[in-house]
């Protein structure tokens, strides 16, 4: 007779068949059998060195794969990864936070056990701020049915879940789910409206532009946007945060629109549109420069997975990926670039600079562009590695990845980790300042135990730059690290200090051919180089020249 | 004239009149212009590689100076913090969260501004669940009562409050307070007859005992601790939070009760005691071994900061401070020690080793405590490092530091920045285990920006120990790294590893006697090899053997 499930069962096999093979973490004795279920179940555990580690890697991999997890200890572990978990709300990625717990047994009479804050559910509250569900699995009837409505709040918002799991459940016996599993649909009738009053406003423009956001990647709605683009000839430009959402050597791509931040050649060209098809689109300061007064929303259809509106007008129940769908059978045929205009791939090629000479910002990313191809996923964290790569031409579609609107430091490295577990095919290039690599730069000890070889470009520009730009002070001073000595610290690895652009290119190249661990190619860089949009963006953030100012 | 102080100008100035010298934290835009105020006071801001090591060096400064601070900007800082903050939460320690924030009339319309996760509020209703009290300085004519008020709850519960400043109103001129300070005040009639009725139960009692807690601590009641052993001569025992509340060589100490953990002798005593006086205590799973049944609260005087109880009856409005101060004046003389129990002192003073010997966690132990001194503070993380320092005697009172009950890992280098700057005339001794060196150990860059000089004692058992003595798997291990390596990463300090007990007598010297940067001693442990407290700890927590279990 076969024996029922655990909880702990029936959540490893939920995971598994949603495609995760990779759960991130560190154990702690309430969490324990939960890491010892999953490997059961054929699901590696990825211990990382610190939570803050596990939570980034989980927010990549849930990134690139749709879906991914993080097992944690009660409240030393689960608000140790807070703050990705934030991230990953704020920026749509479906991580399901999994936390070991005291047992309900060991709650009665609200004894303080270690690792309890205030109450038994301080951790479960906090939760609640920053996902779309949260469950405690207190109930064997329940929990199979309570899996399945979290897992599916995940899939549906593409926004993290919590679930918790009391110690002395996890080996109880689960009754089978019995939460329905019907896929949404949209209402027939208010879809074919809102397609019917699209196709009349982008049939009657002039300059009609598709801006798409990250929202078309986490719906997996980039190969319906390639199909858009071709069949109607209505050009694209992403935002930054969205940026890779379609292939950009694409030749109706025309760049990446960041308000006062970006290039004034696509914001010119975004700005000047009489019909802007914004699909899945994240308003932010980021996005729109720090106001979102530029958009003329009369001008504007702007559909994402939380809402539909047309000019000033909304609809109820149209889903996301219907209404593109939809949009790409339309019968629409427009010109693709005015002339002239310059796709990104074309502009940046053409760059040359003196192999002898001193690598500058400039410099170092048109090298790097000349390295990208379908096999790498660049992983940017926040600062000028961000501000730098916006200018890279990704190559294929969804191989960026970077917190450009939520924009915590410390992301990249273990996010590489996750990158890389997610999808072997892909080699990642971390971008990263030397302030977020003193963050959690330590994870390429993790690189080392599970085979990973991420190659690292190290931006080091001595302190905070961004911080430096809008009001400088000892604050924004790090200790300079001899960054290279990184391998003799992990035993493993590749590390070296690159000046001239000659060396840059010759260390790239070995690291693309060399694949047993991970490079670090620290690109020493004068605190006083900066991008073009680092520059726009710390005199746009500078105390007094700010929008919406009080006083 | 004299120009109106800011909101920031007032924050800075009572920080500074709290006896603040130091604000730890990692500057953001949200925040600059905080961290630029705190220094135009003279108030230095130490920026640490991660958020996390300032919310941790935070917490310590705030154990030895009573309070302590920790600026950050808003949600990508915050919540980094929010396990440190929790920690302190716990184990009561009053730690100022000051967070830079959007600007008021940057939220209107409730746009997507870059670090918001859901709304304005998330970060806020997530410092409720952990703080004593949360406010907005959203109201120059509010905001220095409210910074008042804050403090003043910080103080009165030792615990953590979170203040959250938008950068609009950072520079608008603040109303003065007119929040009331007036001191809290015992009822003396509840006050009397609770003493009355103490020293009636402790005079008819034959072998009472004060069992301490940190709160001892906390609330400066050190002195009067000890003054109300010396005239009472009643026995002293500390709980491990509470460790060195009195200095662990005064002839009335009886040790470290640990329940199901700790050495029998002093469970003995303490359990064979017909009257208890539990003074500050935290009646938690760690202090009692996982259960608190062994002790019957029939025979015990328990006060604390949130209550007073006698047997199974309780007072209202008696402060701790004030039961304390009056226990002391009591009456009472009670004989010390039984005959033929030996102080902790006593115990371990006669332990020796052989010099060539290999290390043993029993031998480091007994080394370390040889070289104890006035001039040291002992900062122990979690796991083995704690355990094996449970058996230390400290010799004066509050030098020791530890995330006792709340378990935090990752805790002990970050805090020992936090305690060398609390008193420069300490000397921290950092005991940490290699999975929490992983977690935070690249702190120790900032203990070279800011000239500290901790000796790091890093206990090498390849993995987590505790969690592999309760359920083993690949997920306890840990790439192993070639720690003696820091120096070269940093570019400062001294490291080695040592094997014998002879090596580790003269490392330590070496480390005593030079004071220019940090030390990092490797003690290379087999990982067979335990503290007794591991042990007993273990067996305790495996699957199956713990209270309360539901099935």
């Amino acid at each position: 007779m076969k024996e029922t499930p655990s909880i702990a069962d029936c959540l490893a096999s939920r995971l598994q068949s949603e495609g995760i093979e990779y759960v991130f973490g560190v154990p702690g004795d309430y969490a324990l059998p939960l890491f010892s279920t999953f490997r059961k179940h054929g699901i590696e555990t990825v211990n990382t060195c610190d939570e803050q580690g596990a939570g980034f890697a989980a927010d990549a991999y849930a990134r690139i794969r749709g879906i991914g997890a993080a097992c944690i200890t009660y409240c030393v572990g689960g608000l140790k990864i807070a703050n990705a978990v934030a991230e990953a709300y704020a920026e749509k990625s479906a991580v399901v936070v999994i936390s070991g717990a005291p047992g309900m047994g060991e709650r009665k009479k609200d004894p303080l056990l270690h690792h309890k804050v205030r109450n038994f559910d301080t951790q479960r509250k906090i939760f609640e701020e920053i996902t779309v569900g949260t469950t405690v699995l207190d109930n064997p009837d329940t929990a199979a049915s309570e899996i399945d409505r979290l897992l599916g709040l995940a899939r549906r918002y593409h926004r993290p879940v919590y679930i918790e799991v009391p110690r002395d459940l996890q080996s109880a016996p689960a009754r089978p789910s019995s939460f329905p599993r019907e896929p949404e649909e949209s209402d027939p009738q208010a879809l074919a409206e809102a397609l019917e009053e699209a196709r009349q406003m982008l049939l009657s423009s002039r300059f009609p532009l598709i801006l798409a956001d990250v929202e078309i990647h986490r719906f997996g709605l980039q190969k319906e946007l390639v199909e858009l683009t071709e069949r109607t000839g209505i050009p694209v430009a992403a935002t930054l945060l969205g940026k890779s959402v379609i292939a950009e050597t694409h030749p109706h791509y025309v760049g990446v629109y960041e308000g006062a931040t970006g290039r004034a050649e696509v914001n010119d060209y975004v700005e000047a549109s009489d019909c802007l098809l914004l699909l899945g689109v994240f308003l932010t300061d980021i996005t729109v420069g720090g106001s979102t007064s530029s958009l003329d929303m009369s001008r504007c259809i702007y559909a994402t997975s939380e809402k539909l509106s047309i000019r000033h007008h909304s609809f109820e129940g149209v889903l996301l990926a219907d209404f593109v769908r939809g949009l790409r059978k339309l019968d629409i045929q427009k010109k693709v670039l005015p002339s002239g205009f310059a796709p990104p791939a074309e502009r940046i090629a053409k760059t040359a600079f003196r192999p002898q000479d001193r690598i500058t910002v400039v410099s170092l990313f048109a090298e790097i562009n000349q390295i990208l191809s379908s096999e790498i996923v660049v992983v940017a964290d926040v600062g000028e590695a961000l501000f730098g790569a916006s200018e890279l031409v990704i190559r294929e579609s969804t191989e960026f990845l970077s917190p450009a609107y939520y924009a915590s430091l410390g992301f990249s490295i273990p996010a590489s980790l996750g990158a890389a577990l997610a999808n072997p095919r892909l080699r990642p290039l971390v971008l990263v300042g030397d302030g977020a690599f003193q963050m959690t730069g330590v994870e390429l000890s993790t690189a080392v135990r599970f085979g990973l070889s991420p190659i690292v470009v190290l931006l080091n520009n001595r302190g905070y730059s961004t911080e430096r730009h809008i009001l400088d002070g000892p604050f924004n001073d790090l200790l300079e690290w001899n960054y290279c000595r990184m391998p003799e610290l992990l035993g493993a690895g590749h590390a070296c200090q690159v000046r001239t652009n000659q060396e840059l290119k010759e260390t790239l190249q070995a690291a693309l051919n060399q694949r047993d661990s991970y490079w670090l190619i620290e690109v020493r860089l004068s605190p006083h180089d900066h991008s073009p949009a680092l520059e726009r963006l710390a005199q746009r953030l500078s105390p007094g020249k700010r929008a919406g100012q009080v006083r």
